[in-house]
């Protein structure tokens, strides 16, 4: 089952069944276009784990690391499916990353690696925008990585079943593939995640834990539209401005 | 006027004023210790400051940046006056670090230094409470600074002009100072962190902007007392727990 959050024509926001013969909510059928899609959870944050895929991590250079790296993006990063991401001002270097992201159910803390699964809603798509210019000269990727709208997520929910373990991953640039991998090269699996983050700190229903990004990721030029393909969810749809 | 966000005796959450006389709302005084201290605003995301005094930039050796060094706290890391932080587990050194925090009134982006005040609610005392064993060795500082209840802020919401340009800004452990500034030591100034971090991203009403701390900082054991006093503002307590 595929849910979708949406605001419908009316204004009411709404979450249905993204179905072959449209949106499904109430007994009535929108189609797909005549809504506006919303991100699938409300998340009081992001949780994202860089270098989780060796390609990647060899692409920029970096160790493997022996635990995952983490950073955050709140809730100003969030943007949805369809929607046209302002590139930051004046930076020179900004790319897509491909994400498997993880959307939380229910409040949980210190979760063991083999309860991890009971806690997750579903799986979505998400791009992790992130501004080369200010991320390779600050300590913390806040500038490089927090930005607003940096983090298109969705267009829907779907339940992990629907996944398969080694599901294709990839990524489109006005249609030319960019990034084409599989879920099964993580380095860190997705209970692995939610046991090390939530050793640390409480995860809510509706946050969101991000796998990281293989390898591939290029830069965004004004006008692109970007496509993230995650075999088993529907495909998360964006474009870029450059103000 | 200092506002305070409490759970009355009977469940409900109130913004009143703090007096001499107590905890003023509807007409009814509160003595402090009979209700619940609440953080003085609901963030989506806490943007803290790191390196903001020279002097304690050189206590941890570290340079002295040229733009504002940036990291996030997600709305977990909250903790209210009075309550008993739980040091993350098997940590060994975890320090505080008293704060000016300033908390946003309204949603804004792209503010210019002149205008920033414009969009400031108050000022509040906050305890930037640093995992040391993490944050060393981490790139981005999320166990090390991210952590549940790791961001004791409160008691109260002052207004701007309550608090002079060089208010005294200290700490005490168990009764003893250890941190003893003025916030005329500050590197970055508020509207000049203001406009660098909209210059970025959106800031939401009730989002805090924390102004980095002052030398000083030292480890946390359990049972210690923590005050956070700042000229103006009525003083923060907490206590902290090692499970």
């Amino acid at each position: 089952m595929h849910r979708v959050r949406f605001c419908d024509p009316a204004g009411s926001v709404r979450t249905g069944e993204w179905t072959d013969e449209g949106i499904v909510f109430d007994g009535r059928t929108y189609a797909p276009e005549s809504v506006e899609i919303l991100p699938p959870c409300e998340p009081t944050k992001v949780v994202c784990v860089g270098r989780n895929y060796a390609k990647h991590a060899a692409e920029t250079n970096s160790e493997i690391p022996d635990r995952p790296l983490l950073f955050l993006k709140p809730p100003n990063a969030l943007s949805a499916h369809g929607d046209t991401v302002p590139l930051p001002a004046g930076k020179e270097r900004v790319e897509h990353e491909a994400e498997l992201a993880v959307v939380i159910g229910e409040q949980c803390r210190n979760v063991p690696e083999e309860e991890a699964m009971e806690y997750v809603a579903g799986f979505t798509c998400l791009d992790d925008v992130s501004n080369r210019d200010d991320q390779r000269i600050e300590r913390n990727w806040v500038r490089g990585k927090a930005f607003d709208n940096s983090c298109p997520i969705g267009p829907v929910l779907a339940t992990p079943e629907e996944v398969p373990e080694d599901a294709r991953i990839s990524l489109r640039v006005n249609g030319e593939t960019r990034q084409d991998s599989t879920l099964s090269r993580f380095i860190f699996t997705v209970p692995e995640l939610i046991a090390e983050i939530t050793s640390y700190m409480t995860l809510e229903a509706g946050d969101v834990v991000s796998t990281g990004t293989p390898e591939g990721v290029a830069p965004l030029s004004d006008g692109d539209r970007v496509e993230v393909d995650i075999e088993g969810i529907r495909t998360l749809e964006h474009t870029v401005r450059r103000d």
